[in-house]
């Protein structure tokens, strides 16, 4: 099989350890995450051969990012170089009904000041058959928004796959902007990806009789939300992810795909938060290994919805998990008895 | 609005990290706290000019305490130096059924060896219009009681509103020493913090069908318990916070204000425990801040119980958030999602 | 009283802190850990003279093993040093939905390479009235099943009572090879410890309608479990642990005890688990030191059971508890309040 | 006395522990620093009321920066809240042949975004004698230049004592912008602090027979330099410090101050170094310290470099050193014996 | 052999890592250390049979200091559990110029508050040759002169022999309050271990021309001292360190041994310091360990100097080291070469 | 230029940090390393293609050893798994007179139980044109040996340029072991490495006057070792290192390359150790960089000179340096001052 190429930001994650608020024990923890990247290491670890397209600055912290992506296999040779900052963002972990706290740095980034000439992609996309970015991509301004289509329809005259995640972020724009820009990439969509608030806010979707923060959430409206997309956009196959947030610490969780035919949703996990910050980007590597196994809708659910409980429960953005640990909790080994 | 002082101990902390017992790891985590200085933090956090008054020796370790303080914004210069030790207290965090330890070794702290020469609360309360000190203060033995009684006496004839926190500890003084002591100190107190099991201990105040270590509480012995304090003490309002331990991992938690009329209950906050001490202390903090603002019983017990429910799941004494944080909380986002 | 011999492995055990996963966090805690070197630990922290015996590399790291058990006051001076290695085991602590790891490296270890010469059982047992092992010890291959079975006799001739309990490792040894030689010890034994999955791996001893997996557990099965180890090896005793995994952080824990009269549960424990290896050995030190205490069989398996719940919430393998303590979650107080 | 202000950046400062390169051990120890808010802290700590003036975003890290400060007394009430990001900088320490290495990521910092109104320098200013700042906050740029203009302006105005540090930065700005605003400043300075090399690279004024890089000075080179900066600003003392970096880990250090009378140079520290950043900030807040007591050239320069000699030998860029500790230096005991 | 006694206090030491000042990093690591139960750590090291006599309180923290010297192989089963404090000492590494800082909180421990009938020496002495103990046991105050004195007393009526190093404390007493507790003890003593300034301010004993902080010390000076010393107790045997601090880094070290007709000095060691607590320590452990094995006094004195050379390399109070080790030190391996 | 394969046995490092003791602070840093992958390693982050050669067993560990090359871009396509364990070393780190001490886990590795078939060197070696290995990989026992000679052969007969460095290891085999089967390899070695003591010990070539551990070294004693190595086995150019060690802290190195007419000496480096393991992998890899460039001996024995004294002053085996570090140092800037 061809490989997959994920485009987007990488960032500095700066984390005090355990349950610690910003700056309370003098340490950060220094990690490195972002949507895309994340999938791009979620598959890798699967074993599917991905490479991952980027700008960053030419330091020992831009190109710490790329080691720290090279170690898993990442393919990290159409990273570009260039531009002065690497983004970071400080995440705070919560407990209990203390949520978690994200504060963004990421304004001036390398990747945000990138141009359409910086990246060739008849040449990234050589030996490729799928295409993955996020909604934050393009968000990031600049040319990326112009970048993204032109990424997008070079992929599609490739004859790649492309998938695309919402990812709104209401810090990075106005639903306005993002609406108008998702619209034309979401068009180019073969699977799209969202949640609930993702579709409400970009393109104004709503699914009824959902209030998010209660923790309150409708299988219906989501199927609703997810018909919706599929016929706004003509993508082959929505996927949309379930979250209960009983608390920081811990939620309920499932997946739904659907296919224009059949829903199909995952079981609910029970997810015990070690760290729930790339729990979308987790699903989404999950679906795309299966679909692109050509498993049905359901296995593929299942499998990514798996694929996500388990990264929930480690620490940082990227899903440190195998194939066959995401089959043994997907067969129903949700016990956390020791393997020995 | 003018300044609040707050009378105490404050000690150095010593805790194992994590859920490791006592020496098992070869370190402490070094942090400072009392009941009084937690309050004074929560205080200031909330942007309450705060001043702590206290004895420390003259040393490094003493002269950090007064700088964790500071760190917050809490005036140290009321600090008087002398005396020869800081107070230790080594904590043990449990978990499950196992429950955390505590060890004292405050005997001949500075401040449990000052005179009542060392404070002139006449300059200490200019520009003040509240004075907050618990139970422990006069429990230290030595002059304190008799300094606290001074203090309190100031604090009326200079127009202050006086509030104490019980705060019975058993390792200090026995329940009759207590009983004489206290009964002088909450007649000269405004406002009265209190759990159960302090209003039974310190002056034979029972509720009706509770036992505590079984962990099931009732709510009308607790109105019974406030009414009782208010009762014998002619203080405006009493305060009692309501704590159901179901393990050392998750607590229940609810506070109660009755201000002669009305018995108000805070919602009942299911706590995940990640550091339970100070909880009591960042009630008060939160009840006396509502109260500074002339909020009504019910808007002051629900800020106080978010302000307390939200600092037992940080690590540390002091409880380390803002009054927007304890808004959220109070106005009912519980969920713990991430704050992007 | 005399003392208690303890007989088998002890290795370096190497996790990576907290939630992480193996070698994310770039660092090991390093501890020592083994079956019986834990029934050791365990007996001396309640107070019972006892040795442990073994065979260790005389270098830094050997030597240190036998340092750490030191510490607690378990006699080392019947450990021979000689041989290469001392057993490693990795172990990552899973969360939730993601169970704990565990990855041997004990090959070759100084212990499995000893022979019969090394221990001189009748010095050893000097002074001693109960020896126990595990099936792990005879697993190490070598000539450990020899070893045991010279020990085993020569506590029996010499007056000892023997436990052992079955720990059956699928990694060290086959159903057969281990059926075969467990036979021929668990005749020799007086006190028998198991847990279903050990009662029918190793002797095809089934209980009924029980699937480990699911996490359903019936008490009749056990019972049944138990009556037939007995009566199979006449051991005076059999006693079983129960536990219901409900994910890798939560679990239910039971004991059982049957004398061939009565069947003695002990309650049902809820354990917020922090490290759950090494749960089996503290109930089997906790039984042995209550049945030496001449206590009834519901005292005994009820302090068992505390003692290995308590030692659930505690990092490592060796239970560091009290009797205090012990008898404190015993008598009911597992509501996790602070000790002060 | 009156209190002394100082102006410029404060940065997050993330450094790995110990002697690990960038992101070779996961993690950053957090701390704050910048030279104005250096040479704050110094003052405070020798007991001198000061306050650092600046801008930071309004969020957890910024308000974390100020709290920082707060701890060692810094008033920090003439911070301004606004902007998008603190700028942050990386450093890891070098030993031996290797040098440390900074990464600066400070572009678009708050305070490098600050406008004339930001800051009511009449107000600032009461109360104070002093002002001091460096040649960072112009290089900052934006309206930088033109604030602290304004600012130097109107400390001569109200009768201030300005001094300044050159302190050039080839990364923010040229030789030519440098010389051109410094020149302006530096007509406003009462006291001028530098280097050889900044002499040289902002003004062009050159020391004969100094090779730096190779690690040798020259005394009269340096007095040659400091008489021609006095000349050509008229400022009333100039001062230099004179490193001779023998390799990361071995320094010599020294000070010289000419007051247009008599050069007088400090004897040379022989630093054992463990953290040289803020050594340069630790000499101008010993001289402010010493020359605003009065003291003669020859005491103020032995009291500078003392301090900054200590300063080096302790970790971050803050100066954690009380006066006591600074004159037992001066005064001879550099022997580094136990103090009991 | 028989065992070596030695009688003191053990406190809990709380330094915080590396080179950080005093609560700079926020935590500490937490071990034990006393000068006698240095001793006795390191002749366990060797080998000897050695107990630890003293008094502690019985909660976690006194009963984790008898764990650490158990670690080690120390009997602690002479030690006697009552009082509510173990002494604390503060410690802080210095680097270069900058000296360590002690700040000691061991008034009013257990072993202070320690009576006459809580020790039985005649039962502590069975199956003891040696008995230890320094200046700072008597220098502790209550009835711990008196008690020393018994001690000292039984022990010459037993036969055994009695070493006793001044290390005089001036924080815990006055010179005149040592002069003449000591000069009662010194009488009972067969073994004498001092420094220069030890001599100097408890007996008035000076060596001519040194001047300890300049760093300059005199081999003829401490020949004398030693001399006078001798002459004055008519102890067999006078032990002298002798320090050269060059800086907290860097010391020199030496040793000197005069029976009364050779005057034996050590080769002088180059100490790169990692730790220099405890140096005295393991100098009188060594010579102990050495004259115990009837050494002439050049390879005892060459024993104890490389044995105390080795302890300043090595974290924390207790000398980590074997006899092979100092051994391969003391016959010339100084170049610190990798031992695999 | 095409790529270099080196082969040999990468194993798990364990080091207490900082300057502890074995199992003093209770964890072990975990890094990996091992002669030939540190050269690979090197290699890599001067950019040139490399990939190393081993066998790993397929669990977490062994995952993480070629992730661990992977993250610094080494191609690891050509590990083979199977096998039971990965080696250990323990490492401690010494201190001044204190040496470092390594404890060797690694009989029964993966890599020491392979056979000739697990490796098919005309795939390993296309697109090859570099073969690097040390004494190491056949004093590892089993088929290594015949392995070796295969891929040694096979590279000659491939064309590429075959390096070998004689690392003995008294541990691993006998001289006799040594000198018979290096013997046969040297015969293919156009670049053979050595230090003094090596071309002693494993075939008996002295130099005149040397003493090792009294660190006295002769160059004209190298000069011999070098021309006697190059006779004997026709190899183009001889390597040695030179290392004075003054003590565990301070060393001298110094390279020599002897081509057949020149001597080439490297300036002498004066190294502040902070970890001494991996200098001479180091100082292979900066000449096999040096001379693929075709740069003259004496460049190319700078060059390897100061990467390899670089690489003692970063911690752990790998030298995480880039060409442009070292370039700057082989220029002459060793003053370690700050770049910025």
């Amino acid at each position: 099989m061809r490989k997959v190429v994920t485009f987007g930001e990488i960032m500095l994650r700066l984390s005090p350890g355990g349950h610690y608020r910003f700056l309370q024990n003098g340490s950060f923890e220094a990690t490195f995450g972002g949507a895309e990247a994340n999938v791009a290491v979620s598959l890798a670890n699967f074993g599917v051969e991905t490479s991952f397209v980027t700008r960053l600055p030419d330091h020992a912290i831009g190109r710490g990012a790329a080691q720290a992506l090279r170690a898993f296999g990442v393919d990290t040779s159409g990273i570009v170089y260039g531009g002065e900052r690497i983004g970071v963002y400080y995440l705070e972990k919560g407990a209990g009904e203390r949520g978690s706290v994200c504060i963004y740095d990421r304004k001036h980034s390398a990747i945000s000041e990138a141009t359409p000439d910086d990246f060739d992609w008849d040449a990234i996309f050589q030996d490729a058959d799928w295409f993955h970015f996020t909604g934050i991509t393009p968000a990031l301004g600049g040319y990326l928004p112009e970048i993204c289509e032109v990424a997008c329809k070079a992929a599609k005259r490739l004859g790649l796959t492309v998938s695309c995640d919402l990812n709104y972020r209401s810090k990075l724009w106005t639903r306005e902007q993002a609406g108008a820009v998702m619209d034309r990439l979401c068009r180019c969509t073969d699977v799209l990806f969202a949640n609930e608030e993702d579709a409400l806010r970009v393109f104004g979707i709503a699914a009824a009789d959902s209030d998010v923060t209660a923790g309150k959430l409708d299988k219906s409206g989501y199927m609703s939300v997810a018909r919706q997309l599929r016929d706004r956009f003509g993508c082959g196959k929505v996927a949309i992810t379930l979250r209960t947030s009983l608390s920081a610490s811990d939620n309920l969780w499932q997946g739904l795909v659907f296919d224009g035919e059949e829903f199909a949703f995952s079981r609910e996990h029970s997810i015990r938060i070690v760290d729930r910050v790339g729990g979308g980007d987790s699903f989404a590597a999950g679906l795309i290994y299966a679909l692109r196994k050509q498993t049905d809708a359901q296995y593929a659910v299942e499998f990514a919805a798996a694929a996500s409980a388990f990264a929930q429960t480690i620490e940082g953005d990227f899903n440190r998990v195998t194939e066959d640990e995401v089959l043994r909790l997907m067969r129903g080994d949700a016990s956390g008895r020791v393997r020995r």
